[in-house]
């Protein structure tokens, strides 16, 4: 069992990883935290307990941070609607938010768990992560590691340069990787393998259920509306790739890598710029020399496609049992 | 025929771009411009030279800038060898310099010819083109275009995130793109497929000859040198590239788009952030509004790998041929 | 009565500026809380509690952080020797911590408090202020205002361009000055005008007794140590200039102007450029247009000295008279 | 004598720039280049033609860029007028321009004279020089030393951080600045003190004649146009302090520093940091170990008004004695 907390701004995909990581037995989610992103954190809070209501899922929610670290606000409402989960109806949100906030919660249940064993998986802005760092910096070693969602290897999608979750709060990235633990940065050029292709929607469809309709809506929702705008043929999973490599490390590849987040540049703020150690390193690396260059951070590089889908109609067909099954099922 | 001033820095890839220029018949070289960039000016000027040399090519050499508009000196010493052209043997240089500065050579030939008639190729950092514009601006509107080799529109080679001709000159880069003139980028993205295959390699052997056993010894040495630290497999024929596209200009496909050098980057110094229309760009670039975006440069993208090939054995037959003529092949 | 958090990183200067906030009755010390900044964050709250024990000042102290919000540590050991209060001999602590983060500390003081009640007197790096209005936005309507000791219109004392608080976290600094309260800077023009001349001195000694003396040493440490070294005749008392203006407004004068914190340049990062009202503004600011400028910000300008140095006798006298009359005198 | 060029922007204070050192009989004025800055290159080449036709002013002038190096253009339209010298009425210029480009006349009159005899003078924008440097860069070693108009040490004119000539051409002012030769920077802080007092105007006024008034002229314009806007009671003779130094280095003080110039800053763009060496050099320099750091440029302190005064007297006696006696006499 992988003991993770999950840091998120729901979202579309976000509510898939959420099932994801409900649903599937070797995960302990020991909850969910909350942040500003692809919405408000007022309605990313609301559409975490909606889905957990909706679908039975009985973990803490605890909602975080309104804004980035250090930067004005960017969300993204062009994709993800004026309720940040549009598309899907869900219902109202029937438990209590965690009366704390969300850095210290973090901080409260890496602290209360052994060294070693706790999992941190971010898949919006790091600023809760970032903001828990620097309150409480013991987390860092006792943390096991971080998989978080966001930045690119090769092109962004919200600059030409800059993915959106480290764009919307690059400080708080450049603290995730600056700190000394294990980061692995599952960016868009592995997400953009994750896609909710035709035979996976199917393989959704022929599932049923309620659980199965929310995430098709979500699907449908993101194909119709911003469909053409992105680079890719279908709906991405991005989120989940996270949570499918906590329960299975061979959903996909990794390569060594000095990962340095641009925080300075005119044109390339939240570039996550990976000196890849299997190339060598660079020659030039932004003045570093080569003998100060710590290949220590972990990129996600190409994804088991089987595996991955694999692992969502798995959790889908869990939790809709589950469901029907009725509440003491948890 | 199209005019053209190849500026350049031989360099290995460079000499195979002013045999190419040479050699195809549609092109009218008015004159061979050289700069630092893979080695210091005086060696990249002796190689132009014995290039020229060797192989009864006629055109006038005008020597250039010794580093950067702005920034401290960065050359490739590890890629092009001491001499900057490592490996081939050549010949001493047998005729003289042109007397002007490279930036006076581009300025007055400019200015001299029909406006709309002549293009600028520049192969190496772009030092000679940002000081002409400068001291002259009326070569911006005179010129025909500008097809320069450099940038990316996803990684770089010298650090992740840049090329090595506009990181080693940014600055210049950076006034070339922001100038109103008509700029086609090629950039790695598209030099990484013009590679010396195996097949290629055959048909330059097949030819025979001294220029051919050049040609032959430039990737040689390039390949046994540092074919390791590339990312690619058979060394790549950058700077010629630039020509091909002058005698065919489907020889690759394009795009247009908006292109930004960054700058100011911690880590990204020296990068060609590239905004593509066909993407409608992307949502946030640099605080422009996205009324401010003029996709107005073009990016090439995919190479016609054949047509490409073709050029190159045609180029060498015809120097091949005209050399055996003797002295009154020009 | 002004009610204010006294936010500081003790540090010479530091513990004058407790001494006078305790010590005069028109100051309701609502607690201290610490920060790293002159030494790191466990000595600088040692030093809070020991000094607070030592004159019998009984007010909650709360440690905070240890590094800045983004920025790697710097710290100002060279000046304020390895315990960061090098020079006094202090009593060991003899009271606990409160035992909340200074973070929420400032959060839930504030917020239990009247609004408009509470001022916040950050006096060395302001990173547990730039923490708090992250964790809870809502602190910037509720206090009254800020008055901060750092930053400089004209030079620095840690870079030509950078004062040490600011320099030591420029992020947290951005987060305070851009946030829409009502920030006054207490810069090193103004501080650099209350020194501890040997008039100021000889009143001390006047006084007598052991705060006297503490306060004596701490000014003979500050000037055989590093007295050469500084742009200034005699200690400056810095951070007591702060409370000082809270006690009586007309301590010093003030402009108003548009104060931003460099956190990108080369060779400036943690200046406060400092736009003044009473110039107009200068011409050029940043790429920011005339109609977005907004002159809120309030500067310290020149210092009524006599008052400044009325003002620390008075409280010394205070102070000396209470610990004579023993322990009910709180 | 000293040799010099003066490479210049009239603009109003150029204007008693060029009268001082075609006046003073120690200085030998190799010639004039112009460059954008007060107004555009045209108008300010109009200005010095101008100039030197109304009073008998026969040196070469040559005209030079008309824009930064890398940056966009920036004027001063609002403080020199329309004409870049409005105020004064001039007579048509009278002879021709040096045909040569001003980067290649200020390098071939330094190549063509003795090793260490010419000294630069740069009082607009240092494009020219920069654009010299890079051309050739020979010049370094064989110039005598630059005394340059531009920057400050504590405060600016166009930003809160920066003065007009560095912020209008950062890059070509970093290009000056780290070059390997001498460089004095004369400053606003000195120039601040170089005012056109109604002392000084009485004086100017009492020797009479149209080269007294157009000096006059000069000043009230400035005076009644953007008087209020200022720093200063009286207008600044800021070029001419220049000259002054060349004629006799005692007119004002000199202090060694390291300067650097911020070309990245959000807020600080072309900002003269100066850390100096009496103070041992600051803690923290952008990065920059101690023993890195070169105190090798000077500074221009602490202006002898009466010293500079006499010297601005003096020209204008000489000029005004030289045009009654008619054109046999220069």
């Amino acid at each position: 069992m992988e003991k993770i907390i999950l840091d998120c701004d729901p979202g579309h995909d976000d509510a898939i990883a959420i099932l994801l990581a409900a649903g599937n037995p070797n995960i302990d989610l020991l909850g969910i935290t909350t942040v500003s992103g692809n919405h408000n954190v007022e309605n990313t809070t609301r559409n975490a307990l909606a889905t957990c209501t909706a679908y039975g899922i009985k973990v803490p929610v605890a909602k975080g941070s309104p804004g980035p670290m250090i930067a004005d606000q960017v969300l993204a409402v062009e994709i993800h609607g004026e309720t940040g989960l549009d598309g899907p109806v869900l219902p109202p949100a029937s438990f209590d938010l965690d009366p704390r906030h969300a850095v210290d919660f973090i901080i409260d249940t890496v602290m209360a768990h052994e060294p070693g064993t706790v999992t941190l998986v971010p898949v919006g802005p790091y600023t809760n992560i970032g903001l828990a760092v620097r309150k409480e910096p013991r987390i860092v070693e006792r943390v096991k590691k971080v998989v978080a969602m966001g930045g690119a290897y090769t092109r962004g999608n919200i600059t030409p340069a800059a993915e959106f979750n480290v764009y919307a709060d690059a400080e708080a990235a450049d603290v995730v990787f600056r700190a000394g633990w294990d980061v692995t940065m599952v960016g868009l050029d592995l997400t953009h393998q994750a896609l909710a292709t035709p035979d996976l929607q199917d393989r959704v469809r022929a599932v049923g259920g309620d659980i199965a309709q929310f995430i098709l809506d979500i699907w449908t929702f993101i194909d119709t509306t911003h469909g053409g705008l992105l680079q890719i043929p279908y709906p991405a999973v991005h989120d989940a790739c996270c949570v499918a490599a906590m329960i299975d490390p061979t959903v996909f590849t990794t390569e060594k890598a000095d990962i340095r987040v641009e925080t300075a540049g005119r044109w390339t703020k939240g570039m996550t710029v990976c000196n890849f150690e299997k190339m060598g390193g660079m020659r030039h690396f932004g003045g570093t020399a080569m003998e100060q260059t710590n290949f220590r951070h972990t990129v996600a590089m190409t994804l088991d496609q089987q595996k991955f889908c694999d692992l969502i109609v798995d959790a889908l067909e869990r939790l809709t049992r589950r469901k029907a099954q009725g509440p003491a099922g948890n």
